[in-house]
């Protein structure tokens, strides 16, 4: 490598990345260029993996977006970053003049960019970014521990959007690594917490991990909620499954006026317990991906150890060997967070 | 008629009324009797007369909720109410220890008992309640616009728990009796309202009221209301159909961020658009029945004229017709809201 290449990983199609030396962007105005320490293997680069985001993303990209590392250089106009410190980017690039960025709400625009998909991603050793995405850590911060701040930043609006209170009650239905990063960021914002998931291996971390657990094939989750709350049910629920199964729990498990975060994507339309709704004025909230303060909340989140981020990561791979990291995510359903080390900056 | 005795309407099953001489209660300690002036027909009610409530009301009950009066008297231990006041009576009697009552939402309490179901009703010349269940009118309210304020006060729920403000795009789909009565309110409150309804008959009376209409078989629903909002979509949607196109449309209607308002009692569960929850985040709020704010609004928004009184009432039948009144209801559905003329008090 010299001064003016670098090592990228590109999405080439057909479950294939090539690893190869390219170009270095230089930051243009309004721009900073990041030092990538770790990204972040996300649920959605696995779709991409598998050929299902082809037509969004082509064949020559370079994804990545739960990212990590240190400024390395800014463009005219950047004021507020200097080169070196620590740094995570939310991947978010509004257009600034649709209805929702006039009503206050530019991370669900309507044309809303995602960094990492729309445009070239982190799995690089330098990724240029608007520096309006860009959020700093302290210094002290570990930078594999700061490539979850993205996913917990998810976790974070979450759980602001349920508006949950110290010593609520909360049922999150479905612990993959979004749920156990929900029922973190719930727990630590005082909820007491019980995770329902099927997967054994899945629980057995959730319970590593200090959660009460429920496997709603092998007990009744809607009893055992019941009598966990004296008969009141779940003040906040997390439906984090996409299932059927999952909505159909979501309705049963909430108490009077409980409100239901819709965390996962469901590609059909399930079928509602919409009388449930009416009977008990049960609310339900759609929360996509994250505002700043929700990244400022992940930040302090897993400085502060709320997050178990030790426990949550469970490999890390050089850049270098990114298809055998997927590949091996891949056959692993019960795999937490996979980090890639894009560059040596530990 | 002596002392002692009064009319009755006894629903006896089988679509069958009964109006008979019976005895007069006499209010017992916290209680009031109230000369009953006018009582609407529900669609409550009209269930029951279908005898599709007959496990719950059984087979002598006096119905009725949405009524007007006049105290007559009170029993021990009733302050703040005298004799001779115009009233109304919120039928909701709660437990006052269920969860629900115990978080502060005893409107639905878990074992609510509903006045006029659960105990008997307002199709009686002197009806006994709670003292708690009564709200005092202005003395210069009609007692026939008066019988609107229970339908009223749960529209005026809808309204409130939608957090509808000044300006904000709305669309009611469904313009039946409770349709037109939320659409009134949320106009009333300053929202743009467009009723989505397919009965011309229904659409006629809408028209009649002011109101913006979309017949969606005839029309894009969604194209219009996208068009009428600059591409925003309606900042707040009250599904009162109880349909499964109702549901398709309550999201596609929607602007990003946008509250979905469940009236409608679905009794089969609808296929729901999950996915346009996630992705635009949207709000779905269930409302039923009414807090007593909302039947203090309720009287001002009929008191102010809020509300088309005039129009809404249809038809007025004396309470020796009740028979009649409801097969005449029963095969109209297309009218709006019937009154019975319980007793001489105008």
């Amino acid at each position: 490598m010299n001064a003016e290449t670098m090592t990228a990983a590109f999405y080439r199609g057909n479950k294939t990345f090539a690893v190869e030396e390219t170009q270095r962007a230089v930051p243009g105005a309004g721009e900073a260029t990041i030092r990538v320490a770790y990204c972040g293997i996300c649920g959605t680069d696995m779709h991409v993996f598998h050929g299902n985001m082809d037509a969004r993303v082509g064949d020559n990209r370079v994804i990545g977006h739960e990212m990590s590392g240190v400024i390395d250089s800014v463009g005219d106009g950047v004021t507020g970053f200097t080169a070196g410190q620590k740094v995570v980017v939310r991947p978010l690039d509004p257009c600034g003049d649709c209805p929702a960025c006039n009503a206050g709400h530019p991370h669900i625009c309507h044309k809303l960019k995602f960094l990492g998909l729309d445009t070239h991603g982190a799995m690089q050793e330098f990724w240029t970014v608007p520096a309006h995405t860009l959020h700093v850590l302290p210094d002290d911060l570990r930078l594999d521990h700061a490539a979850l701040i993205e996913p917990v930043a998810v976790a974070c609006h979450d759980v602001r959007m349920s508006g949950l209170k110290e010593g609520e009650d909360v049922v999150v239905i479905g612990g993959g690594p979004i749920g156990l990063l929900v029922a973190m960021v719930a727990r630590d914002a005082g909820g007491k917490v019980t995770i329902s998931e099927v997967n054994e291996k899945r629980l057995a971390i959730a319970e590593k991990l200090g959660f009460e657990t429920v496997n709603p094939i092998k007990a009744d989750l809607v009893a055992t909620i019941t009598e966990k709350t004296g008969g009141k049910g779940a003040d906040v629920v997390f439906e984090v499954s996409g299932t059927q199964p999952g909505v159909d729990a979501m309705t049963a498990v909430a108490a009077t006026r409980g409100r239901i975060v819709m965390v996962a994507i469901h590609a059909k339309k399930p079928a509602v317990d919409m009388f449930q709704f009416f009977w008990r004025e049960l609310q339900l909230i759609g929360a996509r991906v994250y505002e700043p303060e929700d990244y400022e909340k992940a930040i302090n989140v897993i400085a502060s150890g709320g997050v178990d981020a030790d426990t949550v990561i469970t490999d890390v791979s050089p850049l270098a060997d990114i298809q055998s990291a997927f590949e091996s995510l891949d056959s692993s359903p019960d795999a937490m967070k996979s980090l890639i080390k894009v560059g040596d900056l530990s």
